[in-house]
Parts: C-alpha cells; structure tokens; sequence
C-alpha cells in the first residue's frame, strides 16, 4: 500500500521559489495539454534477459487534443549531453515544429515506440506516405537497466496506444509510474515528475509547465530547495557505475517561435542544475519545448502565412521571455523533486532496489530552516 | 534481364575529376569497409496498404569486419537538411563514434531497422545494458513510398540480418538494391550509387570513399559530370510532389579526428551540389563519416588515452585535407551519378514507374563535349 | 582604361539557368536593400608593411534605408567552414536579427571595421550604452594579404562612413572595388560580384539577391556555368598557398523567419559548390541572410507581437520555400561568376598580379557549347 | 581604503563542495596559466559620453608562457545565450584551437581590444598576413555601461599590452580589476572571479581553472553556496533594465580534445545556475575552455601527426570526464561568488552605485546553518 508522500512544495523552505505555479502545479496546467502513463510491473528476482522482472513503461505528452499531424505544434529540441537515442530531433530543428505525441520509454524500447507512434499516426491519416510526406515521431528515453529487463524491451505498441487513449489533463501522476517506473534519480528512485509556473501580469499571464524523466545524478550531488542534502544523505544502496539521463518536456501557451522555443530548453538545463547535477558524461541529457500557440496546419493549400500572427499579452519580446525564462528554470527545478518526492521504493530485477527518497530528513531540515530565517528585507 | 549499363566515369568528359578513384572506385577500397544488401521487391498493381507491393531493402556499411560496439570507430554526422528521421545521430555528435553498422532503409522502417541493429549488438554483447551502457544504433533513410507500399515497413531484422551477414568487400551493387530499391534521383530511378578516391602522395595516399542512397532533385536541375543534361532531358512520368532525400556515407582511412570528420561531411554536400540539387525542403539530406584508423575500444579499464596516436602519411593537418576535401567532393559526386547509371526503370505501386536514366543521351553529349575539347593549356 | 567585359549571362550557355533574374540582376532587386563600396588603391611595388601597398577596401549591405537599430530585419547566419574572423554571428543566431549595416572587408581590419559600424550606430542612436542596450554589429572579411598590405588595416572609419553614405540602390559595381579589390578567386582576380532571382507566381513571387565577396578555390576546379573550364585553363601566376575565402550575403523579400533565413544561407553553399570549390581548409566561408519582411522595433514597449504578421503571395510554405531554395542556388552562383567576369587584372604588394579571367575562353566554349545542344525535350 | 573581504570559501557551508581546490584556488593552478588585468578608473560624476567617467578595464589569460600563435593550445566555446559581442569565436569551433591570449573587456570596446590582440601577434610574428595565414583573436564582453562610459571605448591597445605584459602566475587579483572593474552581478557589485579544483587520483588528478567576469543575475536570484540569500537581501540601489553578461574561461591540464573541451563548457553552465541565474534574455552568456595538453605547432611541415599522442593520467575516458565534470561546475560556481566577495562598492557614471555583496549577512546564514546540520551520515 503506498504511503501518502507530500509534493517537494511541502519540503523547499519558504519563499524559496518566486513565481507561482499553475493552478495544479503540472505541464497540464497549460490548457489542451494531456499526460498518459502505461505502466509495466511484473515478476521478481533474477534477471532473464528479454522475460524480466519488467519494470518499466510509456509516457505520452500530447499538445493538444486534436489530430498533432494535422495540426502541428511549434517545438524546439536542445541536447545538454548528447549521450542518448532520441528519436526525431533533425526533423524538429529543421521545421521547428512536432506532428506526434511526445513519448518517453526506456534506451531499448526507444525504436519500438516510435514505430508504434507511426502506428497511431498512421491510424489517424490513413495518407501518410501515400498522399502525402511521412511522419516523424518524437521519443526520449532514459536506462531504466538497473531495476528492469532492459534488453527485453516490453513496452509494446499496445501500452504507447494505451497511454494515448488514456492520457488525461488536471493531475498528472508522477514518480515510479510510466517512463518513470524503473529510473532512478541522485542514486534514490525516480520516476516522472511534473511542476508549473503562471508569469506575471507584465510579462504575459503566460503558462509553463514541465514535465520530467529523471535518472540523473550521483547522490552526494543533491541539492533539495538550495539545501544540499545529498552531502550528508546517502542510501543504502549499491550505485550502478553509468550515469542516468534525464529528458525534460516544457510545455508553453506563449506565442513564442521555435527559436525562442530553443532558448526556453536551455533554460531547462539551469533548472536541472539546481537539484545539483554535474552532468554526467554517460547521461544524455535532452529537452523538448512546444507552444500551444499558433499551432499549423499540415500543408493543403490553405495556410496563407508563413508566421502566424499571434496575439501577445505583454508588451515586448524581452517582457514576455523575462517571464518565461525564470518560469522554465523553476518548473524545472521543482519537476524534479517532485519525481523524487513521488517515487516510492522499487525493488527490480536481481532484487536491485532504490529506495524513496527519505522526505523525513526534508521537513527536519526545512523546519530548522524556518526557524532560522531572518525576516528583516534589507541591510 | 537487366541491361549492362556503365558506370559514370565512362560518360563524364575526360579530365572531368581530378583525383584518381581506388581500385574498385567504391567505399570498399577503404580498407575493411563492407556492405551489404537486402532487396525486397514483390507483387505489382494496386497498393494495398500494409501488403505491397513491395519496392524496398536495407543496405548496411560494417566500418570493420569485428564486433563494432566493442572497437567503435570516430565518427561525425552532418544535417545538410534535417526533414528527415534519422537514428543515432545525438549521440555520434557528443561522443564523436559509431558503435553499429550503418543501416540505410525507407523512412518508415527507420524505427524497425533500428530496433533489429539492437538485436545485432546483443546477440554480439550480451552484456549490453545489464552489465555495460546501452548501444546508439545508426539509420538513416528515404522515402521511397511512389513506387513501395512504404506503410508496410517490409524490411524486417532477418533482412537487416541478411544484408549484415552477407556484407563484403569488393564490388558494391549499384542501382535499384538494397535501400535503393525504390529510390528515385533527379526524376528518375535513382538508388545505391558508390565511388572513392586516393589523395596525392603529399596529401597522405588516404582513400575516400563514399555511398549513396538517392532520392532527391528535381528532372531539370539534373548536372552530369558538368553537362547540365537536365536542362532538356525530363522523364515521361509523374513527379511526386515531396522532393525526397539523400543520405551519404563517407569513410576513409586517413587518421582524423571526429571534428575534422564532420569537416569532411561538409564536403559531401558539394558533391551532392555539383549534380545540382538545389536541396529541396522537403529532402533529408545527411551524412555520416568514420575513419577507420583511430578506433576505440569499448571502455574496459585499460583505454588508456584520451587522445589516440596516429601515424600521418603527410607532413600535417593542411595537407591531409587539401587531399581529403576534394577526394569527399568528387566521391560523392561520382558515387551519385553511379547510382543514377546503374538504376534500372522500375515500376512499383499503383503501376508508378520510375525510369532508367537514358544513358544514350549522355554517350552523345560526352561524343560532342569531347570533340569540342581545346587542348591548349593556357591562353 | 579599364575594359568593358560582360557580365556571367552572356558567356553561360543558354537555359543554364532556370529562374529569371531580377531587373537589374542584382542585390538591390530586392527592394530598399542599397550596397556602398568604398575602395583603397594605393602605392605600388615592394611590400612595406604597415604603408603598402595598398589593394583593399569595404563593402557595406544596407537592408533598408532607416535605421537599422531602431528597425531591425530578421537575419541568420550560417558557417559553410569557419576558418575566418567574422564579427557579429553569436547575437544574430541568438535573436534571428541584425541591426547594423553588413559590412565586408579584408582580414585584419575586421575589427576596426566593426568599431566604425559602432561609430555610426552611436551617431544615429546616442543612447546606446547609455539608456539602452548595446549595439552588434556584423562584419565579415576576406583575406587579400596577397596583393594588398593586409597588415596596414588601410580601412578607417571614414572609409566605412563614406561607404555607408553612397550606398544606393540600382546598378552595383562589381569586381576589384570594395571588400573584392585585393581578393582572388579560383587563380584569377575576384572580387564582388551580385546577382538576383525572382520566384514564380505560384511561389510567391519574391525576390532573393545575393552579394559575394570572392576570394577561394584552386585553378583547376573552376565550373563556368557547367563548364569545368578550370580543367584547361590556369592563370600565368604564383598560387599563393593558403585557400582563400568567400562570404555571402542573401537578401529576400518573402516572409520568412530566421530559421527559414537559416535554411536559404544553407543552399548558398550550393551555389558555390556549383562553381567547382571543394571548401578549403584555410577558407573561412560563411553567409548572412536577410528578410526586408517582418521588420522589427527595437523595444520601446510598442512591439505587441512576438510574431509578425506576413501576407504572404504564395499558398503555403513549401511553395515559398520551393521558389526560394533554387533562387538563392543561382543568384550565388551568377554572382560569383560575376565577380570573375567584372574583376579586371590588379597588380598589388610586391608586383604580385592577379590576372582577370579570359572571358574569350568562356565565349568560344559557349558558342560551341551552343551550337552543339541537342533540343529535343525528351527522348 | 579596500577592507579585507574573505573568499567565498570562507562563507559557504562546510563540506558545500566535494573536490578540493588546487594550492591557489585559482585558474593559475594550472600550470603556465596567466592572468593580467589593466584596471581604468577615472573621473567622477555626470556621464559625458565618450570623456568618463571611467570605470572599465581588460583582463587577458594566457594558457602558456610561450608564442600562442606558434605554439597553439586546443579549445572550444559554447554559447549558452548568444546576446553578447564575442570575436573569434567561427575559428575556435572549426579547428579547435586557440592562438592569441584571451582578452575580457566591456561590450563596446570589444574590437578594439580585438585589434590590439591583432597588433600583439603582429609584433611577435611579423610573417602572419604576409608569409603565412592570418590570426584569430579571441575576446569576449560584458556591458558596464551602468557604472562606465562604455561608449567611450577607454581600453586601447596600451592596455591591452600591459595587461599581457604583466601577466603572471600565481595569485589572481578578483573583484573590480581589469575586466571586472564596472560590471554587476545580481545587482550587487561583480567583477572577477576565479576558482580551481583537482580531480581525484583515480580520475587522472588533473587540474581545472576557472575564471569568470560576472554581470549577471538578479537580486532575487542569488543562491550563495545553496542558500538562497537573495530571496530576502536586496540592495539599495536601482536596478538597470538590462540583464548583463557573463563569460566564463575553463583551463585545465587534462588531455582532451577539443569536442571534450565542448563538453566542459557545457559543465560551466551548470556551474553558473548554482548561483540562482534564470539565464536573462539580454545577458550574453559565453564560456571558453583549453587544455594546455597537446598544444599544436603552427603548421611548418613538421606537425606530424594529426591526432597527438597523449599520456592520460587515468585510465579510461569515463573515468577522466567523471572527475572533470564536477570540478568544472565547482570551480565556475565558486569563481563567481568569488567574484562578488571580492568585489567592493563601486560609484560610477552619474552617481550609479553599486553595493559590494554584504557578506557579514552570509557569515550569519553560514553560522546558523552548521549549527543546525545534522552529522548522521544514513538514515
């Protein structure tokens, strides 16, 4: 029966973060966007190389609601540490645009859910190659090895559909669920994790929210909330020697172009390093951006302007970004402890286990905190 | 019964290339490179979706005869234009090596593909994401749906298999194989076309060579070896409105780094350029080089330097790539019109036809270019 | 007295080229966009570094004829080989925008170049620095060390003034004037050198102008419009031993955004690459593209979009882009034969000669050429 | 008269960082390693542009006591937000390698310095240009126009050969000298900073410097050491509107090459998001990184080898990059808050004033905090 474990919100100290988050505090917070897990669990013990013991899953983030092939979402993808196997990134540079779901699986399984994104998008537009151009999907994985059959590649085209079909918007289910379901994060369990933030008035009421797939870190890195925890607090756990990675998905209702887009990753990245990470050298380390905003139409004819005209509610581009760019650092940041604080203990293949993070050691540090903290605002 | 038709150094005017082509003026006179075809054509008529008929393959380029993901080799990847949905690449940029075959197939088989390169590693390294890192299989691909069903995805892993067991050195099969099958080039039935170079003795004796997939150009850009043939030559056929794609191999055996292996990507985008492709938008054009010197073993503990020795043939880094920049220009150039001259018409799906090149016209042009030929040497 | 030599047009075989040129055949086609050249002939004889003499000079590119800080055009950047010293790239790539004059010249006064631009952005906007932000200004350079004093950085800031100041639309000089009066090209005497296209109706018919400044490739690899005259003909002169250069600039007038300004600076390389270069080691190649669309204000709290409205004349972007990628394929390569048709013979630093291209090689190879052509349209 | 102010070591919470710095703790710790500062502060009062007042300077770094264009030293850049004005930079990336010293200035007097650079290799090579190819020089800038008369352009080459000329080993003066003398971080005071750390043994202990010239950041950002000071501790003074700039230069020891050198400055970036920066839409935020292992000849013929050997002190590549990384992120995070300990209240152009970081509120927080830690080392 797993334990009620509260949000990182809960544990960061007061006024630590300073913009405040969507109204579920998840990438869903931006209105069309939806989130689907299949999550896969089954046997225990030793490892038999392509039967399990399976830990692992899919995760889909869709746009919008609608047909993403038809209707296309303005997108940028950014590499922190090219030590991965996404899947559709040239295309999303060239056209600065995304025409699937975005999935996110383990390493191996990374080829077959494509395949299985081509699947569905083939369902949808039965003229896919025939009538007209291919489709590119767009996946990210982490090595979720350590606990799940990883060679056994177990996330079918049937979980990707099913996580499709189900993918849902208001609260997002985060920790060992999903692409979550067998990655670790700072040597502890990880999972998904999900966080928004609302810009100010002056920059644009506009939304971020972002979501995660962590598997990064060493332990002695973790930084929770400014507090560097990670130094004293070690689990009691053997640590597999390759790095991890980590693929965050930032979702925007702001009329941003892909190239702003792009700057948005890159913001990300600062988010990442908040929690503590070095970035390791076997980690690869990926960022996937989208706008709602002036979405476009596959090419029939009919899409009159090269730029869409979008209607901003800030005054400038160095307003709206100045919004935007804190937005994404601190949706970042806390999707990340929030994988942590949702990840409960998992035991996978050769009885390998990540423990939960210990939130008790969190609320002792953060009362102490709150007890020392000065409150007169300047010098 | 095929047609013997010539290759292109036989149409071209003499004294058009500048450097002299390897024994076999193919990737393989790079000593160890092989390659190796699947094919796969059956039925005719009507497509059915799913069913056929079937105009495609897979063509696959071993660097070395060995198990690759334990002796990587350097490596660089290069988007000329990025509609298109490779595998691998990320990864081949942040840590310069290529650790699988290279495997050319259609654009919705890239994922299959990909995903059968993986049962190729694991059953070579069992150990694979259990007890080392995973593994970055390299795809890339066409769209050869005018004249395949291509949303059967018909190449299956027996057919990556097949082509990587029957891999060789030596001659290379040009034209309608492999992941040329259903290619077209310029209009007409394009395919595999292969070529290489040797650079002068100061230049370091490297060899070049390169492999094509082609399936780009529109009729009347068409330039060979010069003579804009294009310019009055057009096929009696429908024209597909997407402009298709190229995907260039190059490999040599000169002992250069990963940042001056991309410098030789770059280059193969000229040779493309000298057949006049303009590059379309809707074109994936890429390249991929290696070098065989340099290799790396996987890590194991005894890899024990960051940067590898290599004994140059030539006195420094200028001279070796004034050698090795023109040999990738005019490779890929040749391995090009190569592809164009081997291809034979082909009719696919719904009865499309792609048509053979009409290698009578070039004969007549070169007749006309040759006798024309000023001889004086300097005015 | 100088000659009057013809311009590339009149000595390619005809239907060579496939899109018609703009009215003048030039940059300034493009509507507002105004070139100034300012150019320092001095001194003769033996090279006394730091006096001369002097071969050199400056080209500006105005995109429009306001102030450009306060009405920046969206621009992009693109290195073909980065072995050069441009000024400006990192900012452009950033924000997708320029907002000074493009100025070219030779190597070593890039910089003093650059800090003129400054100057004259300080005179139009005295509170740059000051009550706003700084200024970028974009310089790139060639390097005719070969027959000018390259170490005197001849060029001031009144030169770049003077330039700036008799920029104008219409007719360009091409040649030996400006950035191109010391530069080489495949051997023979480079220069500047324009040209231009038109898309067709269905395209949207836009306008795309491109400016060279030439100064790469070796001899024998010259192609005149197809014909691989470089194969016969070398000049009566010492090669000097380092490649070269070339820089490009493209200018539109179709709607287009950076990332698609990104794209037409990509096809410029296979303008060049038509006219045989192979990309040197020692060739700092790069491009800068231009939209006189979608201008935009430098913040002042009035800018409301984020993206800007274009009407564009054309369906969608892949017929835009259709027209535009062969537009920009031509107008470099005409502007870079251009350059070696108006380039007239310059005697510089120590009696070196650069020798103007013998066009009555080119007139005799086209009449041939001409009369040889088969005119059947199919076969 | 200054005040004795701590470094940031003595501030942060004990075991904050988990490598231990080299003997200085600062880039000089790697050995041949050079800092130089030409410090310009004049005038007081009403801003006259072009007249003062003052407050600006140069700060150059020299990877080797030797001729840097003959002897050339292995580096790469990375831009982490590309609105900023730094030369050089196409060339570092194309050939991975660096020829002159490294000069910081303010953002406007970036090419002057550039041509003093220029004016410096000129005077030790009087062949570059003439007999052999030209020279790169790398600047980068931060904007001090708050505090200077930034469009006065004080740093003139006198400066610039001073600060090389009194280059030295050894101690590094922080704070606001050279480079650092006007500039911001996180509306305090910034300027110079440098740290350093070693790697562990069994990851090759090599050496990592860093210096930075910080005018970046928030307020509100500041997170010192983890503790995210800002968030109550704002200074008395007017914020200007722009964000600033930071640029970070990584030296080390280790034998990577230059694609590994990317990678390290990819590290700087987390390193700086330690301290709180959201990464400003106007801040220019570029690193630069070499190794002072493999230097290069200037090509003459005998540079014999294209990839050269080097004797790794560790054992493999994950191991060496394992300890590199970390020590990147540390050195930058801690050369930054170095930068604002050192850095002491500053009044500049038209009375602006900016307040040196109160540091006795850090020693508060830093009490407080080790009083409060917990010592268990598990849960």
């Amino acid at each position: 029966m797993p334990e009620n474990r509260p949000r990182a919100r809960a544990l960061v100290p007061a006024n630590y973060w300073l913009l405040p988050p969507g109204a579920g505090n998840a990438i869903t917070d931006v209105a069309g966007v939806r989130v689907g897990h299949s999550t896969l669990i089954t046997g225990s013990g030793p490892l038999h190389p392509g039967l399990g013991p399976v830990r692992t899953g899919v995760t889909v983030i869709l746009p919008h609601a609608g047909n993403l092939f038809r209707r296309k979402v303005r997108a940028a993808v950014h590499t922190i540490n090219g030590f991965g196997k996404p899947c559709g990134f040239e295309q999303v540079r060239e056209l600065g645009q995304l025409e699937t779901p975005i999935a996110l699986t383990n390493t191996l399984n990374v080829w077959r859910v494509a395949d299985a994104l081509v699947d569905h998008a083939l369902g949808q537009n039965p003229g896919i190659g025939i009538h007209t151009s291919t489709v590119n999907p767009v996946v990210a994985e982490c090595n979720d090895g350590y606990l799940n059959d990883i060679q056994g590649r177990h996330v079918r085209a049937e979980h990707v559909f099913q996580a499709i079909a189900t993918a849902a918007s208001g609260a997002v289910q985060e920790g060992a669920v999903g692409a979550g379901t067998g990655t670790s994060c700072y040597g502890w369990k990880g999972g998904i994790g999900t966080a928004s933030r609302v810009t100010p008035t002056e920059a644009g009421s506009n939304t971020v929210g972002a979501l995660v797939q962590t598997n990064f870190g060493r332990p002695e890195e973790l930084c929770f909330g400014g507090i560097p925890i990670g130094r004293d607090l070690r689990p009691p756990a053997e640590l597999p020697h390759e790095a991890g990675s980590v693929v965050v998905v930032v979702a925007t209702d702001a009329p941003v172009d892909d190239r702003q887009l792009r700057r948005l990753c890159v913001r990300a990245g600062a988010g990442l390093a908040r929690t503590g990470t070095t970035i390791g050298h076997g980690s690869g380390d990926f960022v996937i951006a989208f706008t709602t905003a002036n979405a476009r139409n596959h090419p029939n004819g009919d899409d009159h302007c090269l730029l869409t005209r979008a209607e901003s509610r800030a005054a400038d581009e160095a307003a709206v970004l100045g919004g935007l760019f804190p937005a994404v650092v601190e949706a970042v940041e806390e999707a990340t402890l929030n994988a942590l604080c949702a990840a409960q203990t998992t035991i996978g293949r050769d009885d390998h286990v990540r423990f939960a993070l210990p939130l008790e050691r969190l609320e002792a540090e953060k009362a102490e905190k709150n007890r020392s903290r000065r409150t007169e605002s300047d010098f």
